[in-house]
């Protein structure tokens, strides 16, 4: 498309968002893509539609901002619209968005904070309290629950009141507490619809099926992993986050569930090959990326130099007999994929919760055995084509021995090794790559130009 | 855990679950797996609890478990009962059961089917006409819906019917649509339950803001991929599938979104590592999966020996001067973490949508950046160590300059290999790794050999 085709369509659809004459309603991460184009392009007009969008919508648009567009948010709005935008959200994104605009603008972050509603600090502060991978951090406070003496229908109308007033949405259940605010039930909308609305909570319930609405909860400390597994196996919408007493805190809806699995495939695709995710992120700075990048390298470098001075052993059997050098980087290249096979598949396992330390072992001899096939049958053809390429049937014994060696290791490895880290909670895609490498590499030459020097020489 | 201790274990949990005992209900995805450690230890109780699963929930368990699982439930459960749990499931999963069962036993799959209400089995049909990736696929049938001149109450009252009927659950929205089928408005249960229930479903539209309920919605034959990120844009419990003339067909909820999610990191995070995903279920045989891991060993082994055969150039070079193959590998191995750094986050992009064509060549730019900048910082720090180690000084310049070419091939292939496969519509994780390491390597050991042999000898 032309650049200025671009720039006409973002400022069209942002014009028909303005004037309300659009068809169908932009979402956030539209409005803010299309921003992006006219930025890009023209960073005057970018201000112009900036100030004219509404706090409504203001904070949903900057929280899927890239950071240097957030920026301009904070430095070219006022203060008032901004405290607004962010009390018209949800408060586990007024925590998110305030967290981003703190790290680019710690003052200011302190400054909109303090504008903002004695209610909507507390909230965030609660949200803020938690780890990064506790549920509690997850949740939003905002949600529909009703006391169990109390009619449908008040229930009802506090819904209708609080959805007229912005402050509630995206409701799938109605939680039920006791006086203290003990989550005792969780009724899907789907079934309150068809409830006498003049009865109590108490009356419905009693009526139902025993445990019908006992609830699925999250506590609040508990890890992310564990509630998006319980909202998988029970197809929830929504789940209700309680402390460790019961008392009802708030719930974690499904988007937020859609944005963890998301985020956690991609911080493991990167990890795995050596990536920072946090470094990735669309507009993190070159230079930033580049030094998060080099880290990894640089223990790559290290290690390959570790395997370097293995092949430095052997100079005086590679200058007798160069064709050893030619054949030594198969050794060690077929290691290295038979390697990453087995430590991929056990990375996915162990997240997809397949493989616990009870069935380790069958994963082990699974990966080995399949190793161990596979390296049979590739020491036996790679045996044949040495032996025929440099006419030598004992550099085939030999390249064949050494072979199914480093297969058999690398399967070994490329199971053990992420299976270990996870026995002492580290993350099993950081740095497993790296460490089976120096594995297979190491023992791919050791074998094979040890086996060349004790056999061929 | 003992084994004996799970088999207990599993066999109290099954209990409680059978004589209504539990404290909790457990979701389809505990009980297959309890039946699977069961099944483990005592393959005579593993058949008397599946033959005590009741109908209703015996479904959604085959549907959870491991091909050899399901394999027992055809043989050993009557086809009536079979057919009855079939029935009690939704569309979606009654299809995709049935899918399961055919890749088992045809003949009884066919059996089954014929066995179904003609309307499961038009529903069936319907759903497995479509493609793979199309959003149809992925449909439900079963949906509450009504027509715009019916009162709301009229509606609600079917949708307790079909509930009471076990026809209908997961509900988050009612579907209003004209006299012919097609989709006018969806409302979401938070907003039908605060409407006046004598009212006609004209009425309270009419009444609403415009454009209030007007339905984003995913059309039959679309991918899947962008129903996704129309779910997560507007943070929606279900969205409604039409056919390309608006006509209401089904639904789609989130659960199967949370499905597709996951399922494709999963795929993609194997294709990158050379594994086929299909090949990797948690009970394929050792001997499918080692067959399916072989292929791209097999390919990987004919690239390794086209780099080889770089070297195999430069043979008398190497035995004049045998420090060249201990450092050769060196080279490659920086190549190719640098590549599969840039290729990784370029195919994971792709994937979430931060790149486009559009945007390619800025996305190229800035890994071959990245590329480079990296490609100088270890040029020269390998430089040293050369020079150091082997104290020659031009040993040190001869690695830092390929050292810095390979770099900047990885950065620039590793960006440039997934845009193309993706242009070609290939999946961008399918082979890439390998393509990519095929350059890093051919590249790494020509350039260092070949200025070498200019420069040294």
């Amino acid at each position: 498309m032309e650049e200025n085709e671009q720039l006409n369509e973002a400022k069209e659809l942002l014009d028909s968002h303005l004037n309300e004459t659009i068809d169908k309603e932009l979402s956030p991460a539209d409005l803010a893509q299309h921003l992006k184009t006219l930025k890009k392009h023209d960073e005057e007009l970018f201000g112009e539609y900036l100030e004219k969008l509404d706090p409504e919508i203001l904070g949903d648009v900057a929280i899927e901002m890239p950071d240097h567009m957030l920026k301009d948010v904070i430095e070219q709005i006022p203060s008032d619209k901004i405290i607004e935008a962010i009390e018209e959200l949800e408060s586990d994104d007024a925590a998110e968005l305030l967290e981003y605009i703190e790290e680019i603008d710690e003052q200011k972050a302190k400054e909109l904070f303090d504008g903002l509603d004695k209610d909507d600090q507390e909230e965030i502060l609660r949200i803020r309290s938690y780890d990064e991978g506790e549920a509690g951090a997850f949740m939003q406070t905002e949600l529909f629950s009703a006391h169990i003496d109390e009619q449908l229908k008040t229930a009802v109308e506090r819904l209708r009141r609080e959805k007229e007033e912005g402050k509630l949405e995206n409701v799938s259940q109605l939680f039920i507490t006791d006086k203290k605010g003990v989550l005792l039930h969780a009724v899907p909308l789907e079934d309150l619809i068809l409830f006498d609305f003049n009865q109590t909570l108490k009356e419905i319930i009693s009526k139902s099926e025993e445990d019908k609405y006992k609830p699925n909860v999250a506590v609040d400390n508990e890890p992310i992993e564990t509630v998006v597994e319980t909202v998988e196996n029970y197809d929830m919408n929504s789940i209700a986050v309680v402390d460790s007493k019961g008392y009802l805190l708030g719930r974690i809806t499904t988007d937020d569930i859609h944005d963890f699995i998301k985020e956690s495939a991609t911080e493991q695709i990167y990890n795995l090959a050596g990536v920072d995710d946090e470094a990735e992120e669309e507009d993190t700075s070159l230079v930033k990326a580049t030094r998060a990048r080099a880290v990894w390298l640089l223990i790559n470098l290290f290690t390959a130099l570790i395997s370097s001075s293995i092949i430095g052993l052997f100079d005086e059997t590679i200058a007798s007999y160069v064709a050893l050098a030619v054949l030594m980087p198969i050794v060690a290249s077929m290691g290295g994929n038979t390697g990453t096979q087995a430590l991929t598949v056990t990375v996915r396992r162990l997240t997809l919760g397949e493989i616990e330390f009870k069935n380790a072992a069958n994963a082990l001899k699974r990966e080995v055995g399949i190793a161990l096939i596979n390296g049979l049958t590739f020491a036996f053809l790679m045996g044949v084509i040495a032996s025929l390429w440099f006419n030598r049937p004992m550099l085939g014994v030999v390249i064949g021995a050494s072979m199914l060696i480093n297969l058999f290791f690398a399967g070994f490895f490329g199971t053990l090794i992420p299976l270990t880290l996870k026995k002492f909670d580290i993350d099993p895609a950081v740095g497993s790559a790296v460490l089976l490498t120096t594995v297979t590499d190491t023992v791919g030459f050791f074998s094979f130009l040890g086996l060349a020097k004790w056999i061929l020489l």
